[in-house]
């Protein structure tokens, strides 16, 4: 159940409409937005609700403006990389997504847009924390160029507010999961794991499974980022996530009690890009936008798989 | 006097040779290093000393390579902004300077490079500090673009070195004055101040005069750079600064004193991007680095204002 407290009034465009969170943030909005605007580079096999105004192109267009222009809000969504595409060519990574979240600010700047929120990374924005959970005021080092990334929009967006008056919230999420998500470049481990699963492929594990991730399932973070939009509370930054850790091994022992199948396993040695651990301190969220995640791991997997289960067997009935 | 304890057999380049700093370095490096390359995009009316390799080109250039090929430690001082200058055009300045310097990596890590020294700005990095004076491991919040690209640039490095294997040092430096700085776009306060004094032009102030800031000798700041050539404790960044406040009724005062000339004020009301009070706490420098500034701001700025008298002198009797 997603948080229904903003007012119809408000003109909002979803930038990066077509992806995995975009597609969630769209449905829920759809009843209850007149003026939704959702924008993708790609919006090849969406399903189109009436009523939105969907709008296909590069951020760098000139439709970009005419996603945005008149809105009060922007949901800042797109990104073209994962953690470990962002290493292969860091140059590239911030070129696509620093200068591209700098053209769209100066595009809100022009069109008198009011606020931006945007989706940075609760899992490396802290690089390796000394602090467990980790509060939004711990120290940022990222030890990948993705989380670099995020953290110099995250900064950026500050400097917006200052000389352009945009008002903005920023939200560190956690590893999300959750139907529609697919499992591309190494991002989605859950994702991954019950593709692997249905395929009847052995899971890659990354080390000896003691990795422990703060998994949040998509519908919480829908929530968290619709408590943004009228949020008018002091803090512009928060973490979103469970505030519970789970391994690698734990999350294979949750699959297997949900999916009934025994997991196939392959070991493989462990990866620079991890930390160890991470936990995120959600406590501002809970008490300055009143949210907190209702979906346990275990009911979140359950849907996951449920979802992956169908989209499989509809793949297979077209392809027979 | 400069720290001499480099090895003659490192091949240095310098990125921005042509600037403030540059050009003191290149003078400081030039009787102690065999293999010193020189490189900016703008070397019309540089003293070119013999035994160095002068490079003129842009750093998206292939003379960049030129440049860097075969040194060990690669000197970037290249910046195309001010502090004033940068929020003018965000999305510009951040083109110009992260994607520049990610180029520079690449081209480093590529030429096989194996450390790079980066001036950072203690001035602007931390933003408005709660602790005065302010350790490196002072939250950073920056409250102008400038501060903003040198933080990504600074992260940048340490995902270079993850990935690439380019060991680094930053030094943040606080307001630097001296002899060759030209008061530009609002930078360098003491050279401005001085050249209006010259001009017998009246010394703007923003705000009452209660500013306080950390100047620090552009000869110490030498000696904090050739420090870092080899230095191999543990910490990577650095503040260089006095550790002293400075206000600027307190240097317009020193000023008097100095030049025996009253000074006309023209007072203007206070600009958004000046943080109140800005003292960087440099004992990590002092520790590790075993840097200590030696130049006092009385006696740097009598040998600022002498070295600025006489390029007056010389102007005039050239314009005569």
């Amino acid at each position: 159940m997603n948080t229904t407290l903003i007012k119809s009034t408000q003109s909002i465009a979803i930038i990066g409409a077509g992806g995995f969170l975009g597609k969630h943030l769209t449905k829920s909005l759809s009843s209850q937005i007149y003026d939704l605007r959702c924008f993708d580079h790609n919006l090849i096999g969406i399903d189109k609700t009436e009523g939105i105004q969907w709008i296909e192109g590069d951020i760098s267009s000139s439709s970009l403006i005419e996603a945005i222009n008149g809105c009060s809000t922007v949901i800042h969504l797109a990104s073209t990389s994962t953690p470990s595409t962002a290493d292969k060519n860091i140059s590239e990574d911030a070129k696509k997504n620093i200068q591209s979240s700098l053209h769209l600010f100066d595009q809100c700047a022009a069109s008198g847009v009011k606020r931006i929120i945007f989706i940075s990374s609760g899992g490396t924005v802290y690089g390796s924390p000394d602090i467990i959970p980790t509060p939004e005021s711990a120290p940022t080092y990222p030890i990948t160029a993705y989380g670099v990334t995020k953290l110099t929009i995250e900064k950026y967006l500050d400097i917006y507010l200052r000389q352009k008056d945009i008002d903005y919230r920023v939200l560190r999420v956690s590893n999300i999961y959750g139907p529609l998500q697919t499992a591309q470049n190494g991002q989605g481990v859950i994702a991954s794991f019950l593709s692997k699963i249905i395929n009847n492929q052995p899971i890659e594990i990354w080390g000896d499974g003691s990795i422990t991730r703060d998994y949040i399932f998509v519908d919480d973070v829908i929530d968290a980022i619709i408590s943004c939009i009228e949020d008018d509370g002091p803090h512009k930054i928060f973490n979103i996530g469970s505030g519970k850790g789970t391994s690698i091994n734990k999350i294979i022992q949750l699959i297997e009690n949900t999916t009934g199948v025994k997991v196939q396993k392959k070991l493989k040695p462990g990866r620079k890009v991890d930390v160890k651990t991470n936990i995120l301190d959600c406590s501002l969220a809970n008490e300055q936008l009143k949210w907190h995640p209702q979906t346990s791991l275990a009911d979140g997997l359950k849907e996951t798989y449920t979802w992956i289960k169908n989209i499989c067997r509809y793949t297979n009935i077209r392809r027979s």
